[in-house]
């Protein structure tokens, strides 16, 4: 009998994140502020255990027991699954073999709750009352209005502007987590009726701001900063929210040692970097401590061209629109780029995570970035082939990783590389419609 | 460390379906053909495994092999919960304990797939170029869309058309898994030209008929009989769905015998039988061979007031509106009653599965339904206090299954009693905005 699924029992569970911190060969540069005041904002306006692990040289920090219980609630382990179906599909030889991990068995749909769950716990034992943030896509809006309804607190979300008008699935769900959600730019911040002003300025009254990442974040932290017991929460680019994210990678580990198998190629979608993050730390730490060869593994970040920030320069860059975060070393595209619409709108920001950053400046670990067109029609393609194969609707975003994985194992099948891929499936699709249904009017290519 | 997961490994997923025909007493009455045509009409339309396993008395029937195969694919086992957050926020004693069984992670959202896929199965084997059905609430269709896909079959589906406006989402998924749909009734069937012919001589040419099952039953059995190769699949009420279906109670007995616990009282949502069927038929098997007393177990199933088909009359009736089927004998509303529109489309049949009806009609087993109000309020209420301490987003129909357990257990608690109780959360509501969206305006009781 083919069993397709490789799983962990609960007692298997990871109960430490990885800090990939502790390896790096030359630290993590510190983030910069030109004018001293930024780092006692991010101070005031960040729950306290997270600025903490920020910092953190410990390799492995334990998570709480009630941390690892919300984990448990919210069904981790995750399994991993050999894509037998796919491979078929690609008429693949059997030295090339297809893996993948179902973080779309969220209970919002993405991996975003990894880090939502801990976070509002921390601001729980903090005794906030609640927290704010900004969200792009829907997912990270969603995973937080879930975790802080689990733990009691409050919630109020900054959702970028054309991205709101077009999930009314995802702003139903967070409404029904009792979050409050303003389309953003808003008019409850300072910043927010300001960039609304110039706007109307320009376009006239009846036009609506589109918003931006940016300018979401620019207008939580302005919140945070101006409600009392209320913290900023982020979702992604930061190095405790990808150490969150690493029980993703070290769920996965565990599982290739089950089948006696080890990856060579890893593969997750890059906007902010806490996915590709959660999947690939584990294994970057591996090639750190030397435990794997620097060219055994291959590492690739999936992007758009859209915001393909990982061919962007590596310098200082601001996290926001209105300069509020401080200054963090990363790739970048600089942080008042037009980046143009996409459907997989969690792939549009304009830095690369730090941690990602400096892995790739130093040459740590064998990384080749892809990017794909904006027409997202060989994305859908992909997706299309992933549900009518394997048979899960995914999000726009891990179409992206999806499509590496499929257009890197025809590149082994023509070279006659021998290669075990995995691809981080950052979550389900079903609330994203805007894409799904654009991918009704594309053809799938067969394989022969 | 709390841990509210009950798991199967691969290994200890079921094997074999459990036909409770052989444990019945008396045999079930059979279908009855007034005037003979419809028995030799099924035997044509009918896929000639189905019609197999529709009459057997073996008491477990093998699943093949590529069945097994696919039911992995598609995640099985599934896990079964303990709804401790659920307990903690109705303060519930130790002594009243629920549990939940999670067929919401299916690949299309439902426990569908546990029919759709052997149907297909069984098609193939039989070498057959495609299916056609009918859909309600678009979970049936989106499942044999799947299970069809994977089989390389082709799948035409009726789809009741004021529901079909409403699920541009399951519209979308359908098309992705290159099904063709149509809108009933549709202009491709002599039977739904007539009905929409008449339709507009009374509402005029403006008006869409909003069709129904029973229409859509008669559309798919008109296109089965005219097309080569095409045979017809039904996706509950049927011997062989709910056989397909016990899957679920299996696996759900083996979880309770993992943690030493026996569940009291069994809860599903009841429209044709499907979902209630599967999670109940091996404990009502259990009850049979007397190896649990009658009055041990509680079966709830949970009804709309808009389809109160268990509070009808026990006759022979029709299972679609144009009397193409033979008679069943069955709790009927009778097959051309109006029901009213409910957002839990699922639910609304006129007709309750004969297996279930006979357990019912001959009190083989304790079994008390229970029925609600149309305006769906207090259900909203059940599934957003189920999202908002369990944490997972339902389907309008499982939230039937939810707002019965937690009124049960409350009633136990005021009583006295000590129950262990299990529904069945049939899908997830990702897909069921017209619900969901409706939801946000309701407001959660506090249990104190």
């Amino acid at each position: 009998m083919i069993n397709p699924q490789i799983l962990l029992s609960v007692d298997e569970l990871p109960k430490e994140w990885y800090n990939i911190q502790a390896d790096f060969p030359k630290p993590l540069p510190p983030p910069e502020d030109p004018d001293k005041k930024r780092m006692e904002f991010l101070g005031q306006t960040m729950i306290g255990k997270c600025l903490e692990q920020e910092v953190s040289k410990e390799k492995f920090i334990k998570m709480p027991e009630g941390v690892v219980e919300l984990y448990l609630q919210a069904g981790r382990p995750r399994p991993l699954m050999r894509a037998l179906k796919l491979e078929e599909y690609l008429r693949l030889p059997s030295t090339i073999r297809l893996y993948y991990k179902r973080e779309d068995l969220s209970p919002t749909g993405s991996h975003k709750v990894n880090t939502a769950l801990p976070q509002a716990y921390f601001a729980k034992e903090e005794g906030l009352k609640g927290l704010t943030t900004e969200t792009g896509a829907g997912q990270w809006g969603s995973a937080l209005s879930y975790a802080t309804r689990l733990l009691d607190l409050d919630l109020v979300v900054f959702w970028v502007g054309n991205i709101y008008d077009s999930k009314p699935g995802r702003l139903d769900y967070m409404k029904n987590q009792e979050a409050i959600i303003h389309r953003s730019p808003s008019s409850i911040t300072e910043f927010g009726r300001k960039i609304q002003k110039e706007f109307k300025k320009t376009y006239g009254k009846n036009k609506k701001h589109p918003g931006s990442l940016g300018i979401a974040i620019s207008e939580g932290l302005e919140y945070a900063s101006k409600n009392e017991g209320v913290k900023y929460s982020l979702g992604s680019v930061l190095n405790h929210v990808l150490m969150h994210q690493t029980i993703i990678g070290l769920e996965t580990i565990e599982q290739f040692k089950k089948i006696d198998e080890e990856p060579n190629v890893i593969i997750g979608c890059l906007g902010g970097g806490s996915n590709f993050g959660g999947i690939s730390l584990p294994f970057a730490g591996q090639v750190l401590r030397g435990e794997r060869d620097w060219d055994d593994i291959e590492f690739i970040p999936a992007q758009s061209k859209a915001a393909p920030n990982l061919g962007g320069e590596y310098r200082y860059d601001y996290g926001d629109v209105a300069e509020q975060t401080p200054m963090l070393k990363m790739y970048t595209l600089g942080h008042k780029v037009d980046m143009p619409p996409i459907l997989a709108d969690g792939l549009r920001y304009h830095g690369a995570a730090p941690k990602i950053s400096h892995l790739i400046h130093e040459k740590m670990i064998n990384i080749k970035p892809r990017w794909y067109e904006t027409d997202e029609k060989s994305i859908m393609e992909a997706a299309k082939i992933f549900l009518q194969t394997e048979g899960w609707l995914i999000a726009p975003e891990s179409s992206y990783a999806v499509r590496a994985m499929i257009d890197r194992s025809l590149e082994a099948k023509r070279k006659g590389e021998e290669l075990v891929m995995v691809a981080n499936i950052s979550g389900h699709g079903f609330l994203d419609d805007p894409f799904w249904s654009a991918a009704t009017h594309i053809s799938v290519a067969k394989y022969i």
